[in-house]
């Protein structure tokens, strides 16, 4: 099975770059299933079930979320119906949605799991202990496993993908909108990449207009974040090629494309 | 000018990483000068004195630091004798040593400014005021600027980027030892990337033992985190080729050297 | 000098506990000066114009803020104006409004202070720096002195404490809306505790609805915290009697006034 | 029953000033059990064998702990067989020790339960989570409980006080190490403290030599905290007069007693 995971679309650039990219992705690396992140798909913050939609439309096939993940109230609405709709498995049992989809293509079925780090970030469920939970659920259905984990520090991101190497297909990190260059198979057979990086404006901070950020930093006082909505776009993925037996990666390959990356069919 | 950066050298491995590739890359981009990141150089908690001359030896040329700068004790002892060694500039003007210092290969002069971020980290100067000092203080002498920055966060470190953007000739981060894949010049004339990574052990967590680190997110109990002195190693660096005249970047190139990523001559 | 301090003033039960019970306390301590936080005051963000002209009118002689100083927009218009409005003297040399107020009662002049702790807070300016250098300006005019140093944890309040002992005449913490039991006068002279406590409603979490917290910390989702218009009220202040030569505390007192600890005339 | 909390005893003055006072303070409230928390207690850094049954010899009947537990490695030996030594009930699975005990005085059973807050510390198991499965097992047996919640937040502490409101005799703070002035009896019958404050040095930062803490704060470097062993004592307690039959809060009152505030019989 081939997979690609887009990492954070920011707004309606970064959803652009995926209609745009997405075909071509498609035909080089003959994909049988996309994931995305989507948690800053509406502006920069959450996800609407118009937005959800599109995205299935264009061929997202599961999309995963973040810390962002209830910032757009419109998910409340939408979530308990959107079947190809994650969110962080480890977030209080008191909230809607759920953490793992599985999906088939061509009689091949791949479990998807989305976890939240707690490093800098909120003290969600233990992202170990519930990744060992739904790792042993999801297999006695399939070993194609991917696993999208949300956090900030590379130290848990890296901890984790040791942790589950063998046991889950591929481990990929998302938040810090950065791609890391670190995309690696580990010894028993995990694809792993510390962060795929974000898909949305090429030429700001994480998605976020640069000037509102510096003055941010600069001055500790209240800064109006916006996601620009013209401008040069970067797409930020990663590639898992992934044995349909044995659920072990084959091949992994980092997805990044902008222009001074441009994309090579 | 041709410069290169070692990313965070950790332990025995990563020192001697440098020893093995660094008369290759020397070699490979005819290199003028090399700077590397130092704080986690003895047994991955600061450097001391026979270190800091070691990696002078083999052929590094300025040394920075981080966080663990006063790691090792041994440093308050040197520090005011390292001419080479540099610590972040934003740290209080109680600290000992120097926030920059200037090197001069061939008739051209390259000043090296060492920061750090305040995001998850200790409230220190602010970096970007210290920054628009010291910069306009070393374009007196040389456009030619080399900044490592050493933070936490991706959004601190690409704002300090689009901030000095066409006033220094590169801007690296460090402290994740995750190498990023966003290496690119910025339009006025930085070359850029978030974070060099580290150098040291290839199969851990930031260079300390996998099971020490995992055992700690798994039970927040006391852990003991080693560096190891076997296994394989990982040499991560960005190259920049300035322009003597203008200081602008010309080139940059990401170096990440393993055994996935094996050494190309 | 007799000068009251009035802790963070949360919302409308706030506001009506301090109209409530100011003119008791001026009589029963012979107030000169009345000092009151106010960054909470318009429904527990910030403060309006109209609020801070509403607690002028109700005896309220100087009003400090805090992290919430620029919750509420209404402020960056009347900032500039309002004579005796101080927010922290350790925000941003960008930030509007001064850090610092002198105010004379009978021919003895009193400077009052606020500063920004920084554990746990965004880094702004070092309040240790600051208020070393506001002291000593402050001290060409007149000894007394009255801080108010907004800060999360205990030990950044108490350190500052000690190191002004001697060279002001009060400091009091405030921002964690809970008074602590803990005044004393320092050994040189300056009246000392660690936290003020709030005036608003007294049967919720820091003057929010209890149930919104409470889901909160149970969930870690989002949850919008109000502040209750109808309730029980708590009044924390605490008083100081200032020798007016030599600016020394001679005399403090908590203030702490609630159904379980009524007013006592 | 007659209970009596005593706060974070720091170091030999904090051990001394429970000798000296205890005695004092059994007669005066008539004290049936003693709980101290004890996570200080070794020089500022966690608790010994030998200082365990120290306390339990001049008085103390039970010991809780907090994030200090582990300092002193002595505990990893002796806490399997210290009966009435706890540590926080929401630590991980695999630390050894447990977080509840139960003592019986003149055929009254009385649980006592220690937990640890999250907010600004490591992410362990939700504290309102396990108190609730806490309490209902301890009322099985007897409803008089008295929970110790080391927590730095004052939020965190007033939201589980009503949480547990009416379920447990008594919910007291500590970890701050400064005592607060709003003990009360919730309207469900808990009396209610937000931090009792410490039991040791009443002249230094948390009962650490106040220079080295103002030099840390003023400068970012490593700075060494001591304990001084000499030096003028605070102790910090809460009182609670517990209902035998109801186990609900009749009377409680603080215990502060130094040099500003001595001891009155
Ligand atoms: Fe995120
Ligand atoms: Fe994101
Ligand atoms: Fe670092
Ligand atoms: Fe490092
Ligand atoms: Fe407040
Ligand atoms: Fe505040
Ligand atoms: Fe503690
Ligand atoms: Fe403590």
């Amino acid at each position: 099975m081939k997979v690609l995971f887009i990492g954070d679309i920011v707004g309606s650039i970064g959803r652009e770059a995926v209609e745009k990219y997405l075909p071509r992705l498609k035909k080089k690396y003959g994909l049988d299933v996309v994931i995305a992140n989507g948690e800053n798909a509406a502006a920069g913050r959450g996800i609407t079930k118009k937005i959800y939609q599109q995205l299935l439309q264009v061929g997202v096939d599961v999309i995963t979320m973040g810390n962002h993940t209830w910032d757009n109230k419109d998910i409340f609405d939408f979530i308990d119906d959107a079947d190809y709709l994650i969110r962080p498995a480890n977030f209080s049992k008191e909230a809607p949605g759920k953490g793992m989809v599985q999906i088939s293509k061509n009689g091949i079925t791949l479990s998807v799991i989305n976890l939240h780090g707690r490093v800098f970030l909120p003290p969600h469920e233990d992202p170990f202990a519930v990744a060992d939970e739904l790792v042993e659920e999801a297999r006695k259905t399939s070993p194609l496993i991917f696993v999208d984990f949300h956090a900030e520090v590379t130290s848990e991101k890296i901890a984790l993908g040791w942790h589950l190497d063998g046991r889950v297909s591929a481990l990929v990190g998302t938040h810090t909108h950065v791609q890391t260059a670190d995309a690696r198979i580990y010894p028993k057979g995990t694809a792993y990449i510390t962060d795929v990086g974000m898909t949305g404006p090429y030429d700001e901070v994480l998605g976020m207009t640069k000037e509102s950020v510096i003055y941010k930093f600069q001055t500790n006082m209240p800064s109006r974040f916006e996601v620009p909505k013209e401008g040069r776009d970067v797409l930020s993925g990663f590639f898992v090629e992934i044995d349909d037996k044995t659920g072990k990666a084959r091949r992994c390959e980092r997805v990044y494309i902008n222009e001074d990356y441009p994309f090579q069919g």
